[in-house]
């Protein structure tokens, strides 16, 4: 059941310090590539999905070497535009116990921030998807990739895709009150939404009751809300809500609620232990987006989704390396552990 | 009070990926060797026992390296034979969190499979010793290599060595039904048997009641009918069954039991955060039997089996490199894991 | 509200195994430095003051790396000798689970062991300072050692210069006997003083009720009377005890209590899963000291040391190479390791 | 100018030693991919040519590593069979001076060498095709792949597609005779052939005269003679013979004669510091085969793949990753290694 | 004989791939930093001068882990400007045999680009000292760039500050055209200028005769030529032009020439087994400007120059870490390589 | 044809930058262990004799890990003292180019060098035994050490062991006259004696003529009269001296002569581009002795002895990893350098 998806956004040289070292430690990084939108593909080429990723990256080594680590993990690197000047790049100290993950971006003039109307041949990438997923980040990186993105996501309503969109807000790319107003216009496209505890607060200012992110616990029944306004604002038909309760940097609760504009799914919660918690919240998507493609009904997608990303917490790297077997094996209720030989 | 001891089986080449790394992300392989007869070997040697491995390496580099790492961990490789055409191969992936550890054997041909009887000088090698232990993966790596494990136990007891064996069973190399058939002939010469929380179920067919391997906890009185069935069965001298609960790949409960035909004695469990568990139940054997034979009753042993091989879950490597002063640091209450300056 | 602050002592190269090695696998080994008043000199530039660390370091390339290190971190490196023979180093395997790290030393003959009196130009070296701070450690070096330390202190006090001292026991340094003999007369010079729950006990007899350190949890009211005792006896102004609940390798519990002759302050407890323990109590130190030096009240000092430290656990290497601003936010309650974008 | 190509062979797992490390002294091997045929891809897809690379692989995690890995540089694993039990290995110490790079091989049993008439389709897999290339290791690999070789030739000839061949002789998996009679059949159907200094006279027994490989020096006249023999015997359209003069492991005369039936054509000779040189005649391979089917003549096609081979001496990996700018810079007579920034 | 010293310019993160891997292999980056003018600043802080580096740095992790770089080696990073955006990046393949090292630039919108006018406190920073050093990459970085730079050489010569310049051109920061006005006017306060065997023509047109640099042999007298008119133009009192004949990415002849207006002065040339040139030339500059400074005769400063530079390319990294002795047992002839013990 | 073989001496723990580092760079060291009766030990081990090295080793985890690196690489560990309190460690700095390899000694003070004459039991290491190695370092590390060698030699002597020794003076340890003196009492027992160019005028003050050893080129007359001039003075059997002549740290020209009292050999001179040369003087000590004691004649041992230690020039770290049949290969002329497959 092979389906022609296509995420779009900006993917990042990811350039990590080994084991828990500070960035003023390092004499070594890790280079791995990664962000929200490539992270969504890759899960769906795990899945078996035709998964295409759409960029624009420079013309120069590390663009090639960039197109090269897509391509490696099975999303296909066609409708990528190789131009522009430079790859935007985040250095990231992993966190460990109360320290927190630090990222530093270096990320403004990328190519893809560069991007203009008119530079993707949308029809063509178009043709025969079934999905188009993108977040909003891609929106964030400039005016003219919030426009692009508005072109695509009209291109692929016009084609008859599917349109999902994970709220992804980011502090460092735009304000709230700008976020709002360019969020609200995509959001009219799109079916499937996907947010953390934070976003729909962060971008359209629907918050939950009683409930404080840095204390731990998350109170369910506040999200519920949230999801419900969200459904009632855009008219999507379904919207998921991912909760992660932190306890520390290596210790994490993690769930996730899903509405579909009648009734409320809840996940279970699974209590992990953390090697590498950046792209937690992709892995999700790409988990709920496959389920939802590929038939599951609500709560299985969902609790395909949540093991899926429960799965990515243990992998280093922002790409969830896991296979659908894997993913099953877990929501089956196997997460012992044991040596598999 | 060193004693001449003798180990005979397969060894591999471990090829492991460095952090938590799927075998998809690896550019380097960490180079160790292992397997459960010379890990037990290596356990022995630590203690301070004249310790022999015996197997059939390849004359080349890879076989070299192999012996040579034998070698400096303190075990004999004098009655090792090269010839043959390869070595044994295991992938390791460990597992992290919810992830289990994943091993993708790559060991059929190597030269110990393809051993005939004949080729190895049992007398001498027996002469002077006080033990041979074998597993129950030597038999099942070919049917030549059972007739030369037949053909070591019947050396051995001819010569006056006490035998063991860890059951192991390893379904991707026979089926169960051959296990039980192969295994039954060799047990009549066994005298001290150790299995984990499956081997008996799978070899023999023996299950405990009421346990699920795969819901973490572990019931102990069905693992004692287990131990008494064997014995009545096989008129084994002693049986020890390990027991782990495995919440995650990194949250391990770990114990054991021992029944002498007798009495039943119980370990204490250690919950364990989880380096390393390859090689766990071959450092509880190796713990074992040195207890046994350097005259600690039977209550101490065992406790000193289950301390060392607790202390194993934290070593990289199939190796337990421990000395008898750790473990018994850990056996006298000390599991504080303060710094010892 | 830069200050200039002036440490003292041994720095060692530090040689420590990879990942969870044990020295016997290593074949490399990572090259950092550190020595308790190297790493409080450390913390305390991090925050902001003019910190000075005085030793003496060969004059090789091993010296030079030594002085670099430092240097790179902030710290000034303007009244090290260069001279001597070796530097001292320390072998360090980090523990994992119930097995404990590992510190072998090869410090005997390092330089500043050998140092004498009147090699420093303690005048010049604490003009302008306010806090001049050393360890149990540096007397313990050697006699000639213990007497450029009472040189030190002696000159601290003509000039004015607040004295702390973390008495830091080490037994493979010297005897109790002795250690109490030279620290007492070296006490009465001290200002502030800090101890973690051994030293007291080790270095002057006085041993807290009830108190089982490898039992896991401590009696907070057994280092009350500590420190009272501390107090009448050597007159500090401060004294500070760290509490350290160690249930393994990888989890311990830390708090610490401060007395000021009339009150007692207790920490928070934090529950840490622990990176590299080695320089925790250090860190407390640099703290406390920048908390006391930089107006805190008494109990938001200790509460800033026990936020400090407990980020050391976080952190491979001596060194706490966390900023003030991080403490603070750990301070204000937000241990919760959310990535910060 | 893309067009389509096709190379069928054996891609094996290789692990190389870090540095100038003998496999007795390694603890970690360098992890990448390569065989013959699978370089000459990865060269015509640097090129600019749609790559496709067909054997089969296990379907377990090292299969899909090696996929990935083929994928990752950019070429077409579509026709890929994933099926069988192993992926073949070589272990690789890289030269120095006077000491001869060893190659230890372990890929006895792999996937592609059990592979069975009628498991790939070749008619799809030759659609469209401009080439087809193989090399002297795939029918050595066992009788049931050298029958899967022929046809395939036999398919590319029927479907049109020109028929390449590297002679590439391996003793370790055949007989001189053995691969006479085979490869002669083959040879039937090859339109272009390339050998080094040693496999015409090994396969065919066609020997230059005048010529001591291990001395060095080679004499440029006797391969006209080979040459033109192989010529006269199988009716070639054209055959390219690459002339390595080994001085030590890291001093080597490269050069190169190509013959059309009618003229002969010389390289010029380029003396190389060796970095690698494992895929240099693959890369020689790739070069010519992207010279000829994209135009240029004879003299120009020989300049660039003598120009590409040189460069492939200086990269690590069997991989030749040089654009085709980069070779022309050589060609143009730029060996000058200044920085190109 | 203790100078202060002020260098001027940019520094970046230096990011290279391990061994000869290109940036398309690459799994890890080593991380170092460097910049033309820091590495002068390293260079004259070796052989004992107060060097103080000036720029801009992100006030970041990243920022501060280059702080801490420069401040390691020795130079003082008191006039530091902590503020700005990015720190400019550049990726690096070091060229082996005939392939050339490759340099990825990710420089633009550094922290030190956007600098404007009034930024730094000249008056301070000259005060005391004796030098002050800039190449033609800093006002090549920017117009912003070039008018503080102008600021800098006018302030430094109010202040009586002896100035040079390493002409450096970069084509890829600006034309020969807008070079050529830039640093015209800027010569005006030069007393001391340095290029290499291209800067020259590039920056001022002025070209050597009869001599292609790609072709390996450089033609001597042709650069004399060069040096005088250069004299000519802009009255500097010392003029020294480095002369690299670069046969391979291996193999460099590595000499230079100074001309102080009258007489002309010739180094040794130095066959040179290059393991980076990277900061070659920065390498000459910081050995020609401390032979000037401490006092050396023309020749003697010149040989010093050459034998440093000839070490750097022994080094890797930007910085020539080599001390005053070693320098000089160069140039007393000793170019053994024994060890020396 | 295996023969039991005794060596003496000092092993140390060698901390090596990787790649070109100089120990200011360094995050990490490599490590191996080494020295010079070590070397030949292992040497001797590899072509086949029973190999024993006798030394003194502190019982602690780097003390195992030493003899644990002894014991890998095929040499009896039974004769080690395991006590005292360090072991000797010494970094290196790997040269290039005409930048030396730089050795730091942190040598004093080691377990062997507080070695008291009685600790060993000389009877049983030489029963049996067919040689006695050692080298003019043991004597020089302390004056009990001398002593302690004297005991050795003259027990070898009662029990008819053949006794060699390499001059091998090191100046850090003692004054050319102590050398003199001490070294001028041990020859006596001396049959066989091995020098540089440099250890006989060091030690005994005899200087070969016309030698400048920093020039590059040897004149090999003027080493003839030393070794006979050495005959004359302490009757050896046997005289070999190795001729280095180092060009720079990469390249050196490699070869030696021998004299019996009669007759003078001379080998070939290999032109060896360097990889690691520590060592390479006990490689040659390693050849020669097989050589003449597997019954070579003069000519065939020297030969054998100087492509024994060629090959040594090509492998990292102090031990010669190479098989008899790869010495002989080369011997046999053989040093292309082509790949083995």
């Amino acid at each position: 059941m092979s389906k022609k998806i296509v995420t779009f956004g900006e993917i990042m040289l990811r350039l990590a310090t080994p084991g828990y070292q500070r960035i003023t430690q390092a004499s070594d990084f890790e280079v791995t590539y990664g962000g929200g939108e490539a992270n969504v593909a890759v899960s769906l080429a795990n899945y078996g999905f035709e998964a295409y990723f759409v960029t624009k990256l420079p013309p120069n080594e590390v663009g090639e070497a960039c197109r090269n680590y897509i391509r490696r993990f099975g999303v296909h690197t066609d409708y990528i535009n190789m131009g522009g000047e430079r790859l935007g790049i985040y250095f990231l100290e992993t966190g460990a116990a109360q320290r927190p993950s630090k990222v530093v971006y270096d990320r403004a003039n990328s190519a893809i921030s560069k991007v203009q109307k008119g530079e993707f041949d949308w029809a063509t990438t178009f043709d025969g998807a079934e999905l188009f997923h993108f977040t909003g980040i891609t929106p964030a990186l400039s005016d003219s990739a919030a426009e692009v993105t508005m072109e695509a996501v009209q291109a692929a309503k016009s084609a008859g895709v599917l349109v999902s969109c994970d709220l992804n807000f980011r502090k460092k790319l735009w304000s709230p009150e700008k976020a709002n107003k360019v969020m609200s216009e995509l959001m009219q496209y799109v079916d499937i939404a996907v947010g953390n505890e934070e976003d729909a607060e962060k971008v359209f200012g629907i918050k939950a009751e009683n409930t404080d992110i840095h204390a731990g616990k998350l109170d369910d029944s506040g999200y519920r809300e949230v999801a419900q306004k969200l459904v009632e604002k855009f008219d999507f038909q379904k919207v998921a809500i991912t909760l992660r309760e932190s306890y520390s940097a290596f210790d994490n609760g993690w769930s996730a609620l899903l509405y579909d504009g009648k009734e409320f799914y809840n996940s279970r919660k699974y209590n992990i232990h953390v090697v590498d918690r950046v792209g937690g919240g992709d892995s999700f998507c790409g988990g709920l987006l496959y389920g939802l493609l590929s038939g599951m009904d609500n709560q299985t997608a969902l609790n395909f989704a949540v093991a899926a990303s429960c799965l990515k917490h243990s992998i280093p790297g922002d790409f969830n390396l896991v296979s659908k077997a894997e993913v099953e094996n877990l929501m089956s209720g196997d997460g012992s552990g044991r040596v598999q030989r």
